[in-house]
């Protein structure tokens, strides 16, 4: 990017989608992995007089929780309020949250494999695209990005064929190696839904795109070449047009580095179990979001201050994205969090990047 | 080690203990974690009559246990039926099986550490001590090695923080960043428990020691090096002077291997998550155990056959214990398992070594 076109960006883009875009800026735009959620009292408030799905499908009320986290501190995105089980139920899938998604009839079988919908684009969430066009008008006066998301085809096969949380997926992993055929049709048909309802989050005004795919570390290389590449690369592809950044998010996935920089995405949220220093080379001009362990937002000030910049530090020299590695605690004190916001605040990557 | 010597030790110990000492064998030795356990139909049939700590404390029903997959299966060697939380209830800590460990008083407090007792290394578990000679006489015959096991101060302290299985551990991590001196207290009690309790377990009979660190992959390299190394160095250098092999069994730590290598053990036992032959330069010389994916066995033969074989040639260049990378799921047919022994055997390292 030549000099006067980086001048016009910088006036006029907000630091978010700056960094998004490569740009190495002065100070690290932050948000928080499940920011609208179970930490804060005012969405405790509003839990405890509406289901999950109640909050999920009503606009009003998704454009509040998702606009809470906004108000108290001022955070660098928005992201809406939502599940990456969204989109599941318009395909035939019945869902229910106790707090963990249970999938009533998980799906072990061809036959129910064929049985899956593919809904039309408008079809898949119209709520959540109205509560997207709620959001932007509210966030127009701060100018603060707002960030839309879903489910990688491989994370969303994990939970329907699982069919609730697990330590380590076992039922899914056996389906895999017993059923590719029938996993790869799975995967298709999760792949053209996902497309069609990212699709519609941006074109609702979403203004970046996370894609979530959470459950990718529990395979080895070839596993993830065979049933998360493909797909992966699949849906990030089909977003190129709408020129909105990318972001794909793994966890637990130090091994899966090399690959997953395979995928057209502008940015890559990674866990914290590798310093963003040493992840960096791996994914070269490309930006980094995270990656500070959401178990330190448990501790003390100090700690959390001494732990941030540590973060900040392995961060520099190339575009950053403030985040935590995974989502925020729910035993997590608020407070805690404006601290962290300050301390990223308060850090010129600049500066300090000439002082190093 | 000189060609006569190399002839003797050929000649007189069993393989496994050749490939544990370094040994580059012909054939890789093979046993499976969690090998006495529920996907047999003779192991359901004891615990349908006896609890989970009936099964442990009473020697008679221990051995038994023990020896049904020697028997059926003719592994490369025995691990004495107990579990890494055996040696808690000594030190003061109710658990119950349901099917996982509940803590009925997860620890919390300083004052809850404090309290915890270090019980003699005879008073920790002299049923074990019974179990393991009982066991080590009926394997004569065949010269079947016995491992005896332990957790590692890390795991058993997780365990003991958050009560109970859990997907992330967050409780734990949180007093671990919380209260880090109460964590190094807890963490020292554990270790010189740890040390007495596998000292106990060589000296009744147990021919080499695993220590499982199977939650140790939650955290980034230097909460490791803080709260794990030193203790896990700590209890494998206080089995030096009895002389049997050490296996370090980690899970999720790819992020982690070149701190782990650092550790003084003969042996270290890894996860499906990166192929043998990435891993191996960094643990040097040493051998490695594992890697072949547990839900591998819950296919079909032909599949388990490619991917056994696909460790197998992973594995060469070094010593190779053959492995999963983490313990056999229940819903394993037994007939897979003898199949897989079969490919093991019939895999000729030295032959295909010269071939490739």
């Amino acid at each position: 990017m030549n000099a006067i076109l980086e001048a016009q960006t910088t006036a006029t883009a907000p630091l978010f989608l700056r960094a998004l875009n490569g740009e190495n800026t002065r100070t690290a735009p932050i948000w928080i992995m499940r920011q609208a959620g179970r930490y804060l009292p005012e969405y405790m408030a509003l839990k405890a007089r509406s289901s999950f799905w109640e909050m999920v499908r009503s606009p009003e009320l998704t454009a509040e929780v998702t606009l809470q986290p906004i108000r108290r501190f001022g955070l660098d995105a928005a992201i809406v309020f939502s599940d990456i089980m969204t989109p599941l139920p318009p395909m035939g899938v019945k869902i229910e949250f106790n707090p963990g998604p249970i999938i009533e009839n998980p799906i072990r079988t061809k036959t129910q494999i064929d049985a899956l919908r593919i809904p039309e684009e408008g079809e898949i969430a119209p709520f959540l695209e109205q509560a997207i066009s709620l959001i932007r008008s509210e966030l127009s006066s701060s100018d603060t990005p707002l960030i839309g998301f879903g489910g990688a085809p491989l994370t969303l096969a994990t939970y329907l064929i699982q069919g609730s949380n697990s330590k380590d997926y076992e039922e899914f992993r056996a389906f895999l190696r017993l059923e590719p055929a029938a996993t790869h049709a799975l995967l298709e048909k999760l792949t053209e839904v996902s497309i069609r309802y990212l699709r519609a989050q941006v074109k609702a005004g979403a203004q970046a795109i996370q894609l979530f795919d959470s459950w990718a570390g529990l395979h080895d290389e070839l596993t993830y070449r065979e049933f998360a590449l493909p797909y992966n690369r699949k849906v990030l592809a089909a977003l190129e047009d709408l020129n909105v950044p990318r972001i794909y998010l793994a966890i637990g996935c130090s091994h899966l580095y090399p690959v997953i920089a395979q995928l057209p995405a502008e940015a890559f949220s990674v866990d914290w179990r590798l310093p963003l220093n040493t992840i960096r080379p791996i994914f070269g001009t490309r930006t980094l979001q995270g990656n500070l362990d959401p178990s330190v937002l448990l501790a003390s000030k100090d700690t959390i201050t001494l732990e941030a910049t540590r973060v900040l530090k392995s961060g520099l020299g190339g575009a950053h994205v403030f985040n935590l590695g995974h989502g925020i605690s729910r035993f997590t004190n608020p407070d805690h969090v404006a601290h962290l916001v300050e301390v990223v605040r308060d850090f010129d990557r600049h500066e300090i990047q000439n002082l190093m």
